[in-house]
């Protein structure tokens, strides 16, 4: 169970099993910028997602985790106003050139999303 | 643009526009319970749409949002491992008697996804 209970301005309150965390509109947008908005925790989880299959698969493959990253870039799309494009991209640096290239596809395609997974030697 | 990094463990540290936040999994599922997991920021970021749109209704209806609340309970399907189910709940108290049924209705009918608005009056 999730819940969202209302914290002043735009800031909302999410409890989830005991974690709490919060979100809040741009200045800009009326809210005051504490905390990031429900879109960005959308797409956080997405990336998150990515991240954590990422990792797993690497620990499962004795390959470092230690520089993992994934990074999301998205766009808007209109009527109605939402994200219309999401653009994953996943560093590895522990998959190098001792790994065979199966590896980094396997990497990339066991995520519910396309993610693009870029080489670094 | 969103940014995950390792955090150790099954930690991930997630960076919105200076905004920092970190997922991890339950001590059952390998990790430390320090955070929510992704899957809980994806249905946090689903019940904060709906809180953020039902409180700016009600905002602009000038209408209590002091005891606003959503409620997400979910469930898992397999085949692949995935949420299965999503029941948002919207609790308005300041919608009460005194307003109309359709404002109720507006406030359940402006998200994206299916909400049920409980009358307490």
């Amino acid at each position: 169970m999730i819940a969202v209970t209302y914290a002043g301005g735009d800031r909302l309150r999410i409890e989830a099993h005991g974690h709490v965390l919060f979100t809040d509109q741009p200045v800009e947008d009326g809210g005051e910028d504490t905390a990031p908005t429900p879109t960005e925790l959308f797409l956080a989880s997405l990336s998150a997602c990515v991240a954590f299959y990422a990792e797993r698969f690497l620990h499962r493959h004795k390959l470092s985790t230690e520089a993992l990253k994934v990074s999301c870039a998205y766009g808007w799309a209109e009527n109605p106003h939402r994200v219309g494009e999401v653009d994953l991209t996943v560093e590895a640096p522990g998959i190098t050139a001792a790994n065979p290239p199966e590896v980094r596809i396997r990497v990339a395609s066991g995520q519910p999303v396309d993610a693009l997974v870029e080489r670094r030697s």
